[in-house]
């Protein structure tokens, strides 16, 4: 187990007709690695890969034939394997795949670029989707802004190009109209864009303003959809955004308007059996706790703050709605933070679970 | 590009002090795929992985020492790669990291089963996130629900045991108290078991239930959040969630409960900039629009019912709170649904991309 060696081993599925044999050597103190990344390696590969393998090999001639330039080649080839026509195949509709692939070849004339519109999570990068992991390897150039993690730009292909294109509530490093403008003509000019989005690209990432332009111009995208901070708080804070004795219903709400005024109405959150969320709600925090209170809200209301989550600086600070607002005060929290309001935040204490490393 | 042939790499990363070599060799008709391999490979390598590995290397011997028994010492490695220590060695907090590792081996005495409370997405394999794969990997048994897609439980490792635990409004194959019995004795027998569960497990998933039965039993646990319906329906449907122009706001309710009674009260429901997500919808459809409608919402409201988003059978059916129970009904349509509500849903046809095969 923990010794060096060298191990070798083929894909069954693969076995049949088209081998790939994948040979892992460990050398020096990573026999655990080389063990890690062969269980791994199963990721690529669903059970009968080697349909679609049998397809491509039938299909190699006509596709040569048809589209001589070997880049466009090779994106026909890639948007093969990953798109529709797999799903087809290994949905066992093989009839229908090749009407498909018979349309496409037929109208591949030239390269048209695309944008990819993904969601990168709250932060962990073990919580990327594995499509997300996938697009971040096939973008020509990727633009990311602060509320996606270091690491997780990291994770893009290393020769694509990198742009970064801000965003923060003081500091627009670029108005949203010139995102939209740059992804219209980054695609435009035939690239693979990948647009990195924190959290969930339609839960307040205006992740639609930017496709909109995109249809607009006709440009093919894809959504991909991620962890909303939410979620991924909840689950790493140990606090279940509803359950039966606590909350039927669960409201994400931002904490903050692009103008930087909170314009909040307290009588608009009066139901006790629902969980509130506040996205980017530290600033307005007190502003959030006091109008719910003056709304009428108990002032023993549970509320919890959860910094930096998944991330190993996470951090959560629980209180009332009456505490909450002294307790952040006096501790140095940073952004980005989402604020969880309701009885299921009780449950925190006995469900936590995750130990972030942040302390004080 | 598309020619047969053999490609042999080494990853970077880990040149310096550990190399871990690969070699992909594809024969007959699967070059694409050993290049698509190729590139996939580095999903599982961090940039400084290396580190990692220098530090199994140095512990090896004060290991093997402690731990005897060679199941119980490759789980510790497998601990120690995925665990926290890994993240604090690539946050680059060596020092926390050794004293980590001092203090699990000094409490590993016997094997103790754990329990991984993992979403699995709403039903595209590629929604999964790294971790739930990663994890998918390494459970001794699985438990599932119908909520989970069979190519998703498929991806579990081959030799895990696999048990369905059922779920559905009308056949309750385990009622919730055995789930929570069953995941602690499970566990209690030195095991490690996923609890999969089909979206997010804290968001209707009654994930918080499954894992209160573990902290009283004092079994250790994870909790790994899913893309939630709501979050994949809405980027596979193109219908963003919040949008500036028409909702600042996103609520998600259950339209279900487990009585089978709908308790709906439509005035609860009256902010026209939110937008309203039914899980589990389908049934109280009429219920829920006419309410809505009664309560004071304008009938020409829009409305999208999302039949098995992300998959091939994916079916977006648009109307009304007036007309969109009618609409449903002429249609066969099968669970899982998802309703949507609210002004962003106007923005499907333009911002749509997605082609589910579903057809009538």
């Amino acid at each position: 187990v923990d010794e060096p060696g060298l191990c070798s081993f083929t894909f069954p599925a693969l076995v049949d007709r088209n081998p790939v044999v994948l040979s892992v050597s460990s050398d020096g103190n990573a026999p655990m690695l080389a063990r890690l990344l062969r269980s791994r390696l199963e990721l690529m590969l669903p059970a009968n890969y080697g349909r679609i393998a049998q397809l491509l090999g039938e299909l190699r001639g006509p596709v040569a034939e048809r589209i001589t330039d070997p880049a466009q080649r090779l994106r026909f080839w890639e948007d093969l394997v990953d798109g529709p026509v797999a799903e087809l195949v290994l949905a066992g509709r093989e009839a229908e795949a090749r009407t498909h692939i018979t349309a496409v070849l037929a109208r591949t004339a030239g390269v048209r670029g695309e944008v990819w519109l993904v969601g990168a999570g709250p932060g962990d990068p073990d919580l990327l989707t594995i499509k997300a992991w996938r697009l971040m390897q096939k973008a020509d150039v990727v633009l990311y802004d602060r509320l996606v993690a270091p690491a997780i730009v990291d994770l893009c292909r290393k020769d694509a190009e990198r742009v970064y294109v801000g965003k923060r509530m003081a500091e627009h490093s670029l108005p949203q109209q010139d995102i939209n403008a740059l992804l219209v003509s980054l695609a435009g000019e035939g690239r693979r864009v990948l647009r990195l989005k924190g959290g969930d690209p339609f839960i307040f990432g205006r992740g639609g303003e930017e496709i909109e332009a995109l249809a607009e111009h006709r440009i093919p995208f894809q959504v991909v959809p991620g962890i909303t901070a939410a979620a991924g708080c909840a689950c790493y804070a140990g606090i279940p955004l509803t359950h039966r004795d606590h909350a039927r219903s669960v409201r994400f709400v931002t904490g903050h308007r692009r103008d930087g005024a909170v314009q909040f109405r307290g009588d608009d959150f009066l139901d006790e059996e629902e969980t509130l969320v506040f996205y980017m709600g530290l600033v307005a925090l007190p502003d959030i706790c006091r109008g719910l209170i003056e709304a009428g809200r108990d002032p023993t209301t549970p509320a919890a703050l959860v910094q930096q989550g998944t991330t190993a600086r996470q951090r959560v600070l629980v209180g009332s709605l009456a505490s909450l607002p002294d307790i952040v005060a006096s501790h140095d929290v940073k952004a980005p933070t989402l604020l969880i309001i309701g009885g299921v935040v009780t449950l925190h204490q006995k469900l936590s679970w995750y130990e972030g490393g942040a302390s004080d």
